[in-house]
């Protein structure tokens, strides 16, 4: 049965690529983004384009849809750090009215990105969403208050709603794939060495307590990703909040990723060796077991070697469009 | 040396006390105040006194204050699960306007009125602020994003901060007491009783696990609450963000509360066992060691037939009031 489905955010790296699932699946999709840091070739062809902010959410949100998928949100950690009230007002207010929007409307369904970056440096790993929450930034902060006021809305309002804490989202889907100005995440970062865009990829700190010294993190593959989200839409309770991590639950350090760039693209990766930075933790990998037990996910692309293939695709792929 | 100070919600219970303590110390108060909750009678003599709401707090923060003591919020629990986007609005939406209208001023220190509602149901007692922070709430949850909002704050642009998170506040400071509306706290509760106002008071759940059932809470004399901001004034340093319990570190059953208000007053107080509330903690104590340490506080009435006497001069003040 198809739908139709707000998708805000959509003209980012994981909004475009589970808009583009939508509409494989059929669904029909309204993409509202502001391009703040989104791009509008991003939004995939057969998707409705509004340009606009969350903000505004009550002039687009109306009783035709059937779910929100949210995206929209400031998602830099480093930029969160000096500029801590930019994701306090896009993050939390820009959601603030969101919900407003979609209870006025009538729309009971939604489907938000949250991340890992919730949790901060974990006690444990594998991470289980009951671990304790203390993020270590206000990026993770505003994204944790968000699923904070998710869980009420769904308890007083009837929401059905499902927050999925990505890990460390990568790879691509065809020419949808991942696009930061200024680029921050590390297997874009390592491809425009591969690509010679830049001299060498920093890495910080050696001295961790894991095999190689280096911070150890769950990728995902963002068509792995996106087809959570088309589960979560399945699995939406009205009145219940559903949290899950999304991840492998498999870690690869930032040695092994290095490595496995220069296996995939045959180009030299020089590394040079910067101190840490605060507020990086060791290692983070997700328990996935709730979002195969509740959401019935099972990821198929789990391998390295091929989300950098598909990565490095994309980043040819854009290299070419300039 | 005496400093000029914004108390916002300083028309409101703990509000009105501190400001009340900081004019006693020889200082300037301006009380900001939208009574929606607050009572204009509960505003010092000797204070200024400016009605308006927090969301415009630029209006009238200017560079002539030396600090924020901010205690304006919506904080009646029950409401905050029927009404969750109140309390997002309110706390959340209004502690971001409040910050931007300080960093635009240079007024680079506040104290904030947090509360224990942040650690939700405790892995252990007595609470220290270490403690994962689960809310089971939207007052709490609010509550934590806006102590997330401030540690960003002071990291970013130079605040100096403390939060206090508040265990169960009771008594008074002479004609300047608890009063809600509708009232939700259980001395005033109790104490209604007392005078006939109420048939009896309900006690929610007798089957804790606790020694003789009841929930056990740590009660706090507000004018040691008081003495806590003054000396967290001081203790503020820029870039910094403490957080701090108060709270006396001893635990009183309901039924022991009950019993001391029967022997405080002299009247009879019939007791109705009702069901347990849902998110109510069997045992929620705090650990005070960090404000001891930290603040060097030191109270001193944390007797309870003292508190219980000092809330029962307080209902009969404003009973007479009627």
């Amino acid at each position: 049965m198809s739908g139709k489905y707000l998708v805000t955010g959509g003209a980012g790296y994981v909004g475009s690529v589970v808009a583009r699932h939508l509409l494989e699946a059929g669904h029909e999709v309204v993409v509202l983004d502001n391009l703040s840091t989104g791009f509008r070739q991003g939004v995939p062809a057969g998707a409705s384009f509004v340009e606009g902010d969350i903000r505004d959410a009550a002039k687009w949100v109306d009783s035709s849809f059937d779910a929100v998928l949210h995206f929209a949100a400031s998602s830099q950690v480093g930029e969160s750090v000096v500029k801590p009230e930019k994701y306090w007002e896009n993050n939390v207010g820009g959601t603030m009215a969101l919900l407003a929007a979609m209870r006025e409307a009538g729309v009971r369904k939604l489907v938000f990105s949250s991340t890992a970056a919730t949790y901060g440096e974990p006690e444990q790993v594998p991470i289980v969403e009951t671990a304790p929450t203390r993020p270590t930034n206000p990026y993770g902060a505003s994204k944790l208050a968000v699923d904070h006021m998710i869980t009420g809305e769904a308890a007083a309002h009837g929401l059905g709603a499902v927050s999925l804490r990505y890990f460390n989202v990568a790879g691509a889907y065809g020419t949808y794939g991942e696009r930061h100005a200024p680029e921050s995440h590390l297997i874009p970062l390592i491809l425009q060495v591969a690509q010679g865009h830049r001299n060498a990829i920093s890495v910080f700190g050696d001295d961790y307590p894991t095999p190689d010294g280096t911070c150890v993190r769950d990728y995902i593959h963002v068509a792995d990703l996106a087809e959570a989200h088309l589960l979560a839409l399945k699995a939406a309770v009205p009145g219940e909040h559903l949290i899950c991590n999304l991840g492998n639950g498999n870690g690869f350090s930032v040695r092994e990723v290095v490595e496995t760039v220069r296996q995939v693209t045959g180009h030299p990766v020089p590394e040079v060796v910067a101190p840490r930075r605060a507020g990086d933790p060791a290692v983070l990998v997700a328990s996935a077991a709730a979002a195969r037990e509740k959401l019935g996910w099972n990821p198929s692309r789990a391998d390295l070697a091929g989300i950098v293939a598909d990565a490095w695709e994309f980043a040819q792929h854009i290299a070419r469009e300039r």
